[in-house]
């Protein structure tokens, strides 16, 4: 096996090496730019991993990692639509540099593409990775409606918030490292116990992104700090702080998150407080740390050698122990 | 073997016994909306029509008969999105009926919902399907992507806007008569014929459709009749109008195609006036004839009996001789 840095360069030496730049040029241009726009490569990672824990060699897994990281900028593509984002990894979104119409059809034929890379498996392992990709993408497109309909809720309880971020983000993340057990051949229990592991330290990675949110360092995590207080997202804080605090409280707080602001300084700096104060912070430290503790159980229960688990459990370790 | 409206029949009757209406139903009831809303089903009827032309059950070819239409519903969508279209069949378009959102991401899912049916066909059977599923949708994609450059340009060439429209159109024709022949499991040389034979029957079918925009009959015409040459379609009949005009009459088309009018009627008028004087719709009528003739002359080259021969013959014939 190599460590995370090394499956990172050998995913991105791939990802060069795809001839994605055809005709027509309004089409394929905005998918190369995307897919060149950088970030950690994680899910990707996740299949090369993978496919190395059940003793197969990562090139094997390059082309269903390469789905995997197709789809994931697909999703990309499209919720920067939705969500009327300007900018994507600090640089214009497609949308933006282009229109709505290229970021739709780009969108489109990289999902179709995603599908494109599977034919590179023999019929039966291009079935599975088919049937677990579609399973996955649309769950990942019923995560991204349940976000929307949620804006629009002021009752959305900690069991549908869950399974949200279940569908939107831990999905793919999990189906990343199947992908990976299944170009290796290994058996079903042990193909399902490490789509387990993914799904856990993915609902852990999505609320330690809602924690890191409000609470993580301007100078070290990518996005804006209070980011989703100003856009009155009812993340997993402001649902755990609802439920903390009395009537009156969680009054107060359903205000706040209905301001919309021109200097949102004091906002973010009340938003944080009533998370510390009610307890909210705490308990979701005390998730991430609960799923975080499921994954690696998972881990215990796999048929593969200590020094593999090791590796896993690592990756699993740095991922939450990110500042970023 | 059965008739048209026998296969339609089976179709629909198919179609209204999908589950489709899960949750959320943000997603699923705009999917459930857009399949409802009827049109003649000619791309499912033939993937039927040709799993029995080769000898197997139309049952079996159900599944991918519902791909094809759930595909083609699905472009439709975002199309609709595309062309800011506010109707679609005499109904609201999904986009205006919810939001743009709703529209991309129902898109999104119904693209992945056509994959998925494709596994109820064992695993070489649904390699096959799903790589020329693939293939065929991104070339729709593709296709949409040039309509959508050369309304900037006024340098389209015929040739370029035959590939065009094989792309847009005709290569799904194609693709939902192979389908019919890859579940039938017939040999490689028959499912090309037939592809060769839907291709050459969609570019047919699109020419007319060209044609009919400006001089069909309004009573029987489903769209405005003009409709293309409101917006400035540079459809064959202007590209061929503009070929056989001298200079000054190209100019002069060309000055025509650029106007955007309140009243249209004086437009439309003096472009079916250029269309016909230029040799334009005789041109036009002798493309469709010969497409047509090129769809039959690969109809022989098939091996199968003369009944079954007759039937697709017919059925090209009614999709010719159609006034709507």
């Amino acid at each position: 096996m190599h460590d995370i840095s090394q499956y990172q360069d050998f995913f991105i030496n791939y990802l060069e090496n795809q001839s994605i730049s055809k005709e027509p040029k309004n089409l394929y241009e905005p998918i190369k730019y995307i897919l060149g726009l950088g970030g950690k490569r994680m899910r990707p990672v996740l299949t090369l991993m993978a496919s190395e824990v059940f003793d197969t060699d990562y090139k094997v897994a390059l082309p269903a990692a390469m789905a995997v990281e197709v789809f994931h900028n697909f999703s990309l593509v499209h919720d920067d639509i939705m969500d009327d984002a300007p900018l994507r990894r600090g640089q214009e979104t497609v949308h933006e540099k282009w229109d709505l119409n290229t970021g739709i059809l780009s969108g489109d034929a990289m999902l179709i593409l995603a599908y494109q890379y599977f034919e590179q498996y023999e019929p039966v392992i291009f079935r599975d990775l088919a049937k677990l990709f579609s399973k996955t993408a649309l769950e990942v497109c019923e995560g991204q409606q349940w976000d929307v309909d949620f804006e629009k809720r002021n009752d959305v309880t900690i069991p549908e918030y869950l399974k949200m971020i279940e569908y939107k983000t831990a999905v793919l993340v999990a189906a990343a490292m199947k992908m990976g057990a299944i170009v290796a051949k290994t058996t079903k229990k042990e193909a399902d116990l490490i789509y387990d592991f993914g799904l856990n330290l993915g609902l852990a990675f999505q609320l330690q992104d809602d924690f890191l949110d409000a609470f993580g360092d301007p100078k070290t995590f990518g996005k804006q700090v209070g980011g989703d207080i100003i856009v009155n997202k009812k993340t997993y804080l402001y649902l755990k702080a609802r439920e903390f605090s009395s009537l009156e409280k969680a009054s107060e707080l359903e205000k706040l998150f209905s301001l919309q602001l021109e200097d949102n300084t004091n906002k973010i700096a009340t938003a944080k407080t009533i998370f510390n104060e009610s307890g909210a912070s705490k308990a979701t430290q005390e998730a991430i740390e609960m799923y975080t503790l499921k994954a690696f159980e998972t881990l215990e229960k796999m048929d593969i050698n200590i020094e593999k688990k090791a590796i896993l459990r690592t990756f699993g370790e740095n991922l939450m122990g990110r500042k970023v």
